[in-house]
């Protein structure tokens, strides 16, 4: 280990925020010295509580993220929050003139907000969400909140990977009660109908709760739907207290336990991904498949024998 | 190749529709004939044009999608569909009531319409979801339509792979327009503001054409901004006539060769990271994962050095 990389990981560990923003950094741009400083920090995680929070574009999840940050800090408990969602004003509305905001919570220092890009290589976005969630861990931050944007794998890997996930709609979202059956149904530990002072907030809810009754019979913990209106803090108490009850439910047992072995277990298969994909496309074999296209394309070739070739080539 | 397979091969290439419909479960249920089969079926693809429609849960996809078809079929080409969207009637409606309806359009011989389930295992859906097109386009259909949820690595891989790609939003979409930033600008070749009878749908197209104008300096091709009624099949003979403009760009020079040798490529790193999952994960690499999760959630053992370890075991 560097000695950069050594004075950076006890940066972190003493919860010094640029030493935080500068080891985030390492993690995403894939610094030689990553390895090393996410070595030396695991051992200082897993004190922290992770929340996802997720949901269709527009539902209104920062406003939530940033009102629940708000509900903790004044119960005197630090949070750090990973957005990794294009939709987010932390993350990407500067461009149509929906700038990132400057409010009281990010300008509270019992708060950290890093956001991660999704756009470009979404490869590795994941793995790197969740490290970035380790720093803030080993940091000491108490609660981490994950907010991505909850359709796509890539963005559901990131929220599936906190300890409880909350997915948020709108009374409109006829649309994305069905885009539950993708992957939000399955996920959600519950759920919030936000704006639910607009038309529709009760049915929404009903027809979360029928679906809810058609899938999860048998379970223990069942999820709930709680109506919210996160612009005016309507309803955010109730959020902070789900989210304990689900804790508290978890921490019975060895269910926490399990649930993030099975976390690790995915990180790791996330990661040897990652690792077979670099060592695979050696230089000797992207040659051979850019040499391979022409015969491709004019299809003398087809793609499952060149698979074949590239499998049994050594790559040297 | 089992006789089987053979047949079955025969079959899609005379355009036999259960024959078509029982090879693309083959390659959807990764049966073991299906590598023979795709093979065989491979010199006869790259007939059709294929046609990515995409864009957020209740754009109106399916409708559009519907829509395009029947104007296909009126000037006589033949049209498959592969829809791969959890909001979408042919593939998941049915839950909430939404019942996969049979329109004119599915009734009709000259369409063949394949949903393919996106909850559970996305791996290998974006490869599936291809091969289900090359069928299509081995047993003749001239048109192939990709309907997919446009939010989201996995889905846009699939449109990704499309000679065309449509991005349908509606007039409400700030949100989605947000979105964009997230891939769907990078893969649009043309955008369609549907329901634009709705309030807002000019202030859509030109939020659209600001960001475009903002990041397509220089490009040859100028992503247009449409608007239609497809529920009422308004825009609809507009948008097929800006399919056939790009597709006529894409046809002069070596465009459209090209484009695909980069889908070719790209699904052949897709099958190489499968197979290197599959072969890596060997029985002995999974119980050593799992004799170590105990170690990993006590802090004893970091991911990181059991990814090292598991790299370097023989997996035997």
């Amino acid at each position: 280990m560097t000695p950069i990389i050594a004075e950076l990981s006890r940066k972190v560990l003493a919860g010094d925020r640029a030493g935080i923003a500068r080891a985030i950094s390492v993690v995403e741009n894939d610094h030689p010295g990553a390895l090393d400083l996410l070595r030396t920090l695991y051992p200082h995680t897993g004190r922290a509580y992770r929340v996802g929070v997720t949901g269709p574009p527009g539902a209104g999840k920062s406003t939530i993220s940033n009102k629940i940050a708000r509900h903790y800090r004044i119960e005197g408990k630090t949070v750090g929050i990973v957005a990794v969602d294009p939709t987010s004003p932390f993350t990407g509305g500067a461009l149509l003139g929906d700038r990132v905001r400057m409010t009281d919570v990010e300008l509270d220092t019992g708060v950290f907000i890093r956001s991660m890009a999704s756009r470009g290589s979404l490869g590795g976005l994941s793995r790197k969400a969740k490290e970035a969630a380790d720093i803030l861990d080993a940091s000491g931050m108490e609660i981490i909140l994950f907010e991505t944007v909850g359709v796509g794998q890539s963005e559901l890997d990131i929220v599936r990977a906190a300890d409880t996930t909350v997915v948020v709609l709108v009374p409109e979202s006829g649309d994305s009660i069905q885009a539950m059956k993708a992957g939000l149904m399955e996920i959600a530990d519950f759920f919030i109908v936000n704006k639910s002072d607009r038309a529709g907030a009760e049915q929404a809810v009903m027809a979360i709760r029928t679906v809810l009754n058609f899938k999860q019979q048998g379970e223990e913990w069942r999820p709930e739907v709680l109506q919210a209106v996160a612009s005016e803090g309507k309803g955010i108490a109730e959020i902070a207290a789900t989210i304990g009850a689900h804790r508290k439910y978890l921490t019975t047992g060895d269910r926490l336990v399990r649930k993030r072995a099975g976390h690790l277990a995915e990180r790791i298969r996330e990661m040897v991904a990652e690792r077979l994909h670099v060592e695979f496309w050696t230089d000797s074999r992207r040659l051979l498949l850019d040499r391979m296209l022409g015969d491709l394309t004019a299809r003398k070739e087809s793609p499952y024998d060149i698979v074949e070739r590239l499998l049994k080539e050594g790559g040297a």
